[in-house]
């Protein structure tokens, strides 16, 4: 089924119908160089599996991608452990706070799922064990999926986030006390934060997005290769636990797979048809942007198209 | 898209290489009446949109629904109350066992989701406040959408189950301390745990849900009305919640919204393709079907096909 | 060691001295039998073990003692089990709320101490297994330890409690659900609340709680004998669990065991030395009377003589 | 009243008494200095407000006092802060493990009590605030209470705990992202565990301690002072939380306000009448010494005189 819709018309549409959310939600302002970014940006972008793009506003801006580089970081980890990972983390929805500290303690150090912060704690001490040059490797992965060589960590970011990040530290020693890390815990940290520091625009992200959307193509870029079936079972993780405590919204609202990050960014997919990605700083109380959520709800209820 | 598969090979198949595991588990026994059903005994049944019908084993025999009522529940409800509801009742993944009274606790009585205990009594207490005869209209509607008149209530399994059901009743008071239930809370376990004793076939579950997959045919039956947009919305629910803390399990291995029982079925979607009911007493520990499980794993493995 | 202080003096100073508390918090009212009382009162009474009595102001109006039936409860579990009684509740103080559902559900069944409602559910439970004519056998040992044969239960005020006794009812529930109760769960309920609704002046509560404070004289009423250790160790579990979530606060301020009840008593003994009683309807927000610990309090204070 | 018991007799006779003990628990083996001591080791020794002194054993030999030291810290922070203390920290038992991140969550970082870790390191953080020489000033207050001016930090102990310490580390980070301690990490974390670490005989320890068992003489050590009323409430606060949770426990079998370390002291005192250090290395579930709580318990059994 090849899609006929009006994409660029639509996405002009949508940019109209939610200005009136233009300026509710706050933006992360935990550090500088999240505050100083000017909230009252939005871009958005959609690449379909047959090569059509299609863009508004800001989506060639660069923003923190944070936790949208969870997803990255899961394919690598899947690549090298296979199911092995699971061990070590585990796939259920957290029904928490993204940070809450108490599922750990009362599960002995397994994180729930890769996409709390606890989860991608593990997977950046996994990464560390396995990969001899971590930082180089996993900034290859992502310019090689994204096709874009041009893409950077940012230092200060990553720097600033583990100055200020004493729940993640806490996350990070409360997981170490339980055997459950084992590279050193500053090492995993600065790590973890480096990854969440790069920078991608709307374009970029909805491309590199494009290699989990369109699970019929191989999956191979920069020595990380995923099964189809490892594919689709990563858009399944996506969808029951992309967004925090606001995973069951997101599915009720806009019926996707995708992930969010506090910079903004929301990336989702359509399996076999398109990726989006959608950015905006102000975020709601759950940590999602609320222009970006509002836009794939009105985007899959203009084209009638979800998953269910 | 029409399906050229052959699916009752791959459901023979399925039922051979799923052998191994059908002395794995056991069966609920919590009731007198669970627990005297042979529980060696497995059927399946799908429904396409387009009419064909494929079944293997004991696909005819009725057992006790249990808790894919609550699937029926969530539809009279949505269609009495729209996203009212939502102020009742909560959307997210539990993240915690099933029955847990914790949450309940923690979040002053507002439950989860509809699909957990505490969720599923709300909506029998809205049911009860919003309906003349709850319990003929809640039978009408699963008989209606079933196409099968001959569905009943089993009263000696909603009885038993009512002596039995101590956690549940802790969930009602629980509630009605927090004002979320109006009705009397032995009218409101009454009607909840008729409702679970429902009994129905692998065929019969597969047609009634064949409702929920083809939401371009109108939702209307015995009154029960829902837009295209909340039939998908449902289905969003059954993805993120439909097995108690093992939604991102299921999620990860079969890909497809569904809803299962402690009688050991489990129903399952693919939207604008086809619907399937399997079952097998046997239970996880999680308190799924072992073979249904299993078995749903394979069939989405083999046909290649899954909404992610 | 005699006294030799003007205890009548320190009781009409500290009268004067509360004042400034008297429109302070808020009397029960979740009951209309407690609604109803006149908020502005306030009794106390002393019983040294060399048989003075000192009292002041309404020190002869009898109240709804509520909790601090649980002591006399107790007292009449450990005669009858002694040391097996702890395997059915424990001795630690609860650190949360006094009606926490959570640590019943996370601990299995098994309540923090018998002075949380779970433990006295529990206790209720113990009385109707062992005793022919719990409700007879429980008033005759109160009325016995007080010396004072009018003392009666309240009906209409057991009747009204366990009506809107969700939250007793839930917890109920759970205890029989994880098997830690024998009987059945309204009998128990009814036994529990019955046990509640006795009503007392400060002057009969000070006066029963001598013969906790005398340990040095023979404990047997009615039948219930205790040992030396046996009132000691009683003591002791007053001075940890006597008052919910406020016990520290308590142990801090008047440095002596006690026991408070909904109804705005208070009593608590200096051991070997006097008990004291004292009363007040108006409530600070963890159920302690305001007037009833800032008396005591005082009290402490200008006799210069704690436990501690 | 003067005491006119042997003591001397009734410690022997305990000695022999606990023997089939001996052998029970496990000592604390986290770091190497405390793995390599010789588990089957005991002292025991009273000081009374008269000043008779009665010992047995290895009443003589120094072991890591560890959480015995927050004993101390209290008392200066006490000193210097007065009531503004309980700001910063609650004083109710904990009623879960010592160690537990969960409360702290839960109550947005305000520690249950000092004696629990998270006090204690908000302790900590208060006396890197307000003293100059931190290190210093409490060695030279232990000195002092104890009237030994040879005991000493270990700090070895010290840098072994850090090291191991990530439970601690979760703790103070958790802190720190509430707010609720102002102070770099490590720093505060460091001064924690050197306090800890501090090494004393059964001997050294009971005699510090009777400054909080006499406390009709003024309490003044090393510029540290205490009125009588807050040494009496410091009593108070150790009988409710100064074992972890079985602090009940405590006080049921004992009935005596203490403080226990994990290098296995237990010191507890009898206000106006005695202080009690005991010491054997090998410790229960609680973490708490085997011998010691056996040893106090038959003590006050013995003495037949506890505070109840």
């Amino acid at each position: 089924m090849r899609w006929t819709m009006d994409y660029q018309q639509i996405l002009e549409n949508i940019y109209q119908a939610i200005q009136p959310y233009a300026k509710k939600g706050k933006q992360a302002d935990y550090i500088p160089a999240l505050a100083k970014v000017n909230p009252d940006q939005f871009g958005m972008c959609i690449h379909t599996i047959y090569g059509e793009i299609y863009s508004i506003e800001q989506a060639d801006t660069r923003f923190s991608i944070q936790s949208i580089s969870k997803v990255f970081a899961l394919a690598m980890c899947l690549s090298l452990k296979g199911d092995e990972l699971w061990k070590r983390v585990g796939k259920e929805p957290s029904g928490t706070a993204f940070n809450s500290l108490i599922q750990l303690e009362v599960e002995k150090g397994i994180p729930r799922n890769p996409f709390i912060n606890a989860g991608a704690i593990v997977m950046s001490d996994i990464l560390l064990s396995m990969l001899k040059s971590p930082e180089e490797d996993f900034l290859a992965f992502v310019r090689a999926v994204s096709g874009n060589d041009t893409i950077q960590y940012n230092d200060e970011v990553a720097v600033s986030e583990r100055e200020k990040g004493y729940l993640n530290a806490a996350i990070a020693n409360l997981l170490k006390y339980h055997g459950t890390i084992e590279n050193d815990i500053e090492r995993v940290l600065r790590f973890y934060f480096l990854m969440c520091s790069i920078e991608m625009s709307c374009r970029e992200l909805s491309l590199a997005f494009l290699a989990f959307a369109n699970h019929r193509k191989k999956f191979n870029y920069a020595g990380v290769t995923l099964t189809t079936s490892q594919v689709k079972r990563m858009n399944a993780i996506m969808q029951t636990c992309g967004f925090y405590d606001e995973a069951g919204e997101f599915s009720y609202l806009v019926g996707l797979p995708g992930k969010s990050g506090v910079g903004g960014g929301i990336v989702a997919i359509y399996p076999l048809q398109y990726s989006v990605a959608v950015w905006s700083p102000r975020l709601n109380s759950k940590g999602n942007s609320v222009m970006g959520i509002k836009a794939l709800e009105l985007f899959t209820t203009e084209t009638k198209e979800s998953i269910f």
